[in-house]
């Protein structure tokens, strides 16, 4: 099953972008823009955890299996350059056109960001699917955006809008690559993660990082309608404070970069204000009538 | 869990070669040397299928995902830059432990191949232990070594010896990665692969992607000591065409290099030349009295 998988792949996945010579040799050979870095990212998804294969099309597993990873360039401000996949599928019997639909639903995403699949391996286990996908890309020498630049008085801004992701986004969400390098481009960020384990929880890797504290202004925090659904079904309040798997960037802004953004808003999916860092390495939330108290840290530590 | 395990990488895996962020950001941040092609690949190895937990201890365990993948730099000639691991762990009380010593026993191959482990993922499942590597190279642009470069009348060489790797090789094997440079670095070689699926199977991998055929002289194959004793022991013939992971290179030379090689010897393991390739795509192999039959296409399909 294995080798007619790799057959599959070396016949149907086209090598496109920087590849020149993709699956079927023992690596695969990527041209690298001239004075770059290179940046790599590797995040696993698995049964059960992240995705529900009795719930949802393989197609779709496959394209967040490549997206969570895609979210990750974008977090650093990289072109993306090329994918590596490791599939561990269960036994059964159509394990191979699981295999293929998996692949499959990688392919538009991978094609929309030049991200060519160049390699991978796949196994049969008593056990549940897992997708491992490593990406590749490249940034200009020094112009990452890492987590750990983030200064006193930044202001921090959010892509989109945040929370309810369970309720289908955290499978088909947009990774902010083209929003990534349109912001890289123009304007100065001094430090990025993206949200895949809670805003609170992302927010104090991005603090510990850069050994700093924040105030998060709780009500300027921009709530998705699938957040708001979600409260009005379940009857409780909507928290996208400790939601995962937004995949939006969090970023910490000059503040006169941070008010031209938020006046310009150049991105489709939106811009927001929601707080500001501070030197004492705290982390706080101010409620709508100014009230200053601690930030909870909740959000997914499973990943 | 998981999280512990990233802090320890990040305290415990030191930052060295080519790499200017590791573990702990979004992403790893690798620099390459100028005018360079990237090379990329990918291996998993699975319990009860390329090791087993019960009888084998993490750490070589470990060490085997990270050499099977840095013999795949090996058979392009490449150079290491750097590695990203993703566990998927049995449930199982010391998950953690195990992927501290899984990660242990990779890191002398590591730091003596120059490619530290920049990231990783990990997750627990109801299954086995898998273990997904991805290795990052750098070849100088159009000198990476391809399977499909082999012509006519080039003779095919071997490192080392083969064959018995079941008794122990298959973990504790040294990746070529050091004479594929050294041999790069002096000497024209047309192509090459590296053995992990045995002789035959792997020739013919490499007689397909080259529309070329091979004869191999039967006896001039260097049979491993390991072989010989399992074979007494079993009371059945060596078989190095058929046997698995040796992991060793097979490569296609010019007729004028390979006698300069054969004689010169300049490897430490030793270099053997087996046959020749020919025009006629068909693969055969010659016995002691001259005999000629076709080349049985033995070996482990399971990769």
């Amino acid at each position: 099953m294995e080798l007619d998988f790799v057959r599959w792949l070396t016949e149907e996945i086209a090598v496109k972008g920087s590849v020149a010579v993709g699956i079927g040799d023992d690596a695969a050979l990527v041209d690298m823009p001239a004075d770059s870095q290179l940046v790599v990212a590797a995040d696993m998804i698995t049964d059960r955890v992240h995705f529900d294969l009795t719930l949802h099309a393989p197609e779709r597993i496959g394209r967040k299996a490549l997206a969570v990873n895609l979210s990750d360039l974008a977090a650093m401000a990289a072109k993306p350059l090329a994918a590596v996949v490791t599939l561990n599928l269960p036994r059964m019997a159509n394990a191979a056109e699981l295999a293929r639909r998996l692949t499959e639903g990688m392919q538009p995403l991978a094609e929309r960001h030049v991200c060519p699949i160049v390699g991978g391996d796949t196994n049969t286990i008593d056990g549940p699917l897992s997708i491992s996908v490593t990406v590749l890309g490249s940034v200009e020498p020094n112009r990452a955006w890492l987590r750990s630049g983030a200064q006193p008085e930044d202001r921090l801004l959010v892509t989109g809008k945040l929370g309810g992701s369970i309720a289908g986004h955290h499978l088909d969400f947009e990774p902010r690559v083209d929003e990534a390098l349109q912001l890289a481009r123009n304007y100065d960020v001094h430090a990025a993660i993206d949200l895949s384990d809670g805003l609170a929880l992302d927010l104090s890797r991005m603090a510990e990082a850069s050994g700093v504290g924040a105030i998060v202004e709780s009500e300027l925090v921009p709530i998705s309608q699938a957040a708001v659904e979600l409260a009005r079904e379940t009857g409780q309040a909507a928290n996208p404070l400790g939601d995962g798997e937004d995949f939006e960037l969090l970023m910490a802004v000059p503040f006169d970069t941070a008010e031209e953004l938020i006046a310009k808003q150049p991105l489709d999916c939106g811009l927001t204000s929601i707080g500001v860092v501070i030197e004492d390495e705290t982390l706080l939330q101010r409620s709508g009538n100014g009230v200053l108290s601690p930030l909870p840290i909740i959000g997914y530590e499973h990943r």
